[in-house]
């Protein structure tokens, strides 16, 4: 999986994305670049080549001589993040999403995901967008702190969250406002999809459903924007109740 | 400026969008198409066109058989936004974009304005995204809905907020915990751009700083996602001053 593009790389090596290389273009970058001083005080190999090398792995046309070789994605298990939320002595907080397409959205998600807290994230590894370039990007490179799992089924991953004494909550419209419930306790914290939401056989499966206000005469906010609100309104609770 | 696919046609029409007519392919879409019973409820002229025309009116090269024709956007001056938050006998909320470059930021954090009863967005007319068709069509059609104002210098727009009793507060970093300042005043919010935040002398010229808390290793939020996050704090203290 490549970061391309200066600032992208410049990010992902500060943000400790796990780095094989970095290629440059040797006959545009100066050996003075900032990207090589901060990719050798991280002790990241670099590989001066010719631009023709460059254009040629590049997805997205964009390099600018920068291309960052990362190593490839590995997914955690539902039980590593239960795991590792026993082992910050918090309250543990999971954030599942039912169906997330948009690489945008994922990424803003995981990124939002990683400035809360959250211990982890679950997806289902069918009809979703799963963790590739563009999630990687737009994250900022928090998908290098943040453990997210695959699942066949996100009820089974929900059973695992109710034994291990989450309490399941979905943020969907037509629950209770979502500032009138306390939400301080062990969570899991179900997101639908853009378009269509949470499927109902999952919305059922839920101990509740937190709505978030809407004042205008549009029925929805962005998914990625949802996210944050709900997830941030559990922080805010959380630091309340200390 | 087109709004391009069914669902993107569909949208704008429920939500207002103001739309001179709308090109069908007239070999594809079927006389009973959804739209088309859609647009007649709302009276909006169709226009039954070759492919090769729609081809060649596309500017997403995805329009599925429907370009909806949309009125230019007309923005708004500062003082209409004020006279209109003063005519809902609300308290005012405004939010000011600092130099928002990306449209998809930009037509999300309208979107979240809209849902949350802002009266009104200022952004600067340079160096900034302004509304165009992947805003428009980002916002889900709030920009029908939401009074944008544009101007030449945002210092002049903060002097007009303040002359107008509001208080003026950024959401950047290394101000106070926006959870513990009472917002529920007439207040202005500045958000900060993408990549570089605010800039230091817009920063100064206002009455204060609030920051959402941070507790991973990134160091900052999706723009439009902190947007939302920090609109819908000022939305919930409100709620609970009631």
């Amino acid at each position: 999986m490549n970061i391309e593009g200066k600032n992208q790389v410049i990010e992902a090596i500060k943000n400790n994305v796990t780095i094989n290389k970095i290629l440059l273009d040797k006959n545009y970058i100066s050996r003075k670049d900032d990207v090589i001083s901060l990719a050798k005080k991280h002790n990241i190999k670099l590989d001066f080549l010719p631009k023709k090398v460059l254009d040629s792995k590049s997805v997205t046309g964009h390099h600018q001589g920068y291309i960052a070789e990362t190593v490839e994605f590995e997914y955690s298990s539902v039980s590593d993040i239960l795991e590792y939320a026993n082992s910050t002595n918090q309250v543990p907080f999971v954030v599942l999403l039912d169906g997330i397409e948009d690489p945008h959205n994922f990424g803003a998600i995981i990124r939002t995901c990683e400035c809360a807290g959250v211990h982890g994230i679950i997806i289902p590894k069918m009809r979703a967008c799963q963790v590739n370039e563009t999630v990687i990007r737009t994250s900022a490179g928090a998908t290098a702190n943040m453990k997210i799992a695959r699942v066949s089924n996100l009820k089974d991953a929900i059973d695992d969250l109710k034994k291990a004494n989450l309490w399941i909550y979905a943020c969907e419209v037509g629950g209770e406002e979502i500032y009138s419930k306390d939400l301080t306790g062990p969570i899991g914290l179900v997101i639908g999809s853009e378009g269509k939401g949470m499927k109902q056989s999952l919305r059922t499966y839920c101990d509740g459903i937190v709505t978030l206000p809407l004042n205008g005469s549009i029925n929805s906010l962005n998914a990625s924007v949802s996210a944050g609100i709900a997830i941030y309104e559990i922080l805010r609770q959380r630091k309340n109740n200390k």
